[in-house]
């Protein structure tokens, strides 16, 4: 069973405040690190969170505003000062390969690791690693911004070993198999492996919306999400105003997160007007429950719903 | 006569720690803010030292690595914001304007105000106002990195008001041209402005190295400072690492400071290899008494030397 949890190194929006850095989320994934925005600062967030400097690693671009993109230069090249030898693969829409490769030509900076950019252009899958895949859908704010789901591929169900000892079949490979999916023959006999197993139990899917309004077509892409975590930017005296700057607001997240079957929301991306964030969780929860609001440094644990 | 403080925005080298952020000095000086260079981050502690958004503003970028220039994207985008409306004048090296520029153009953002960008080819004076100059001299880094000198002009001397007010002289211009070095007539006879007024009262100068091994062009350059910020990457242990990175140990720049017959010697720019600053100090205590070690948000006021 792979440990999963949020850190969130940055939970401001657009400008940052004495307690809010500007927008980054990691997620950590057993051995992995999947990084989701690097806004300025994050790296400062990064460090004090101690999560390591040489994990396996992607980095994520929701869009290419400042307060999302511009701290991905001062963490490539901390990473690089502090010994990481590591590629890393790094996400997002086609300016985001120009903002690396020239500010790497202007700043003049070398790094000690190889970057993969990977230019996303379309909607659907982006990664697709053994256990889990991640999937991007085009959001609604003023530039182009992808969102993005990390779902877990389902895990093999529940393995009956006793019933499978009581058959005298002996541990091992044959083990494995039975509990994988795969039927085999045993003292001539068929042994079938979903008489040994529970059903499939579900992966988990977390919900990234970077800045966005929300969108019917969101409420699809993040259905049945564990955790989503949503921008509110907006409280709700400021409707309007999200509307006009393609933001959300916190009654708009949570009745997206209420539309999509989601489980829990986290809110972030707060606007720097806001002095106390619990006044849009009160809005929030006139839609839905499980609300969060997420602060910088908040680590969040991801259990399995089963 | 001007008040005028320095505010440390970032005291790390290359790269931040939990406590000191990337490379970034504020000059408040009356009602104008020199800023002198802006890593990552340094917005964040600019905003939390309520230093204000809306001054007379001048920005001077000592050299374009990432660690002292990155912040700038940040800090214009949230001062546009924010509401400011006054012009910035940024200064500094060819490459600077390419950096502002291109990233405008990638990130796509706008400024609702002017920025004028200075580009600096050559040394001396960058600055000229009414009551100060700004000066530049060639480092030795291993990117060009000009250093800064901000030296006040001097002040008439005390004004011996009751001198001249027993010959009868009626309050007004004639005060002021004798202030300010003008001879007058008075009832037919010649009133020289010297004999009025106690010698002329030298202004301050402050030096700021940006990166750089200690040289004897600066030692020129920085003569007389009342203050000298000078970058201490190293410790006394890492003298060859300082020499091969061209940067300098804390020892090296008291040597300098004291050639340099600097009254204050502030150290910065911190390597995050250390833990404990104040083995440094000691160090540079060995060759000159008046040290002190910049924390981020330290505020420094510095009094007229007499």
């Amino acid at each position: 069973m792979t440990e999963m949890k949020l850190i969130f190194l940055g939970t401001a929006g657009a400008v940052p405040t004495e307690n809010r850095g500007l927008s980054s989320l990691a997620i950590v994934r057993g051995n992995e690190l999947l990084i989701f925005d690097t806004g300025e600062g994050m790296q400062m967030r990064f460090i004090k969170s101690k999560i390591g400097m040489n994990k396996k690693m992607k980095i994520f671009i929701t869009h290419m505003h400042g307060d999302h993109c511009i701290g991905l230069l001062g963490l490539l090249q901390t990473l690089s000062i502090m010994g990481r030898q590591k590629p890393i693969d790094i996400y997002g829409e086609p300016n985001l390969r120009k903002f690396i490769m020239q500010n790497i030509k202007i700043i003049n900076f070398k790094l000690n690791y190889r970057i993969i950019i990977h230019t996303v252009t379309k909607e659907g899958i982006i990664v697709k690693e053994k256990e889990y895949k991640i999937t991007c859908c085009l959001a609604e704010h003023s530039k182009l911004n992808y969102s993005f789901c990390l779902e877990e591929f389902n895990r093999p169900g529940i393995f009956y070993v006793q019933k499978v000892k009581n058959l005298g079949v002996p541990e091992g490979k044959k083990y494995s198999y039975l509990q994988h999916g795969k039927d085999i023959m045993f003292k001539g006999k068929k042994l079938i492996s979903t008489e040994f197993t529970g059903p499939p139990r579900p992966g988990r899917k977390i919900g990234i919306s970077g800045d966005t309004r929300p969108t019917s077509k969101l409420e699809k892409f993040f259905q049945n999400c564990d955790i989503l975590v949503f921008e509110a930017t907006f409280s709700d005296k400021e409707t309007e105003k999200a509307k006009k700057s393609y933001h959300s607001t916190a009654s708009e997240a949570a009745i997206l997160a209420k539309k999509s079957n989601s489980k829990k929301l986290i809110l972030t991306h707060f606007s720097a007007r806001y002095k106390k964030i619990e006044k849009m969780a009160s809005e929030a929860k006139q839609f839905f429950k499980n609300v969060f609001i997420a602060n910088d440094l908040d680590i969040i644990s991801i259990p399995y719903s089963n």
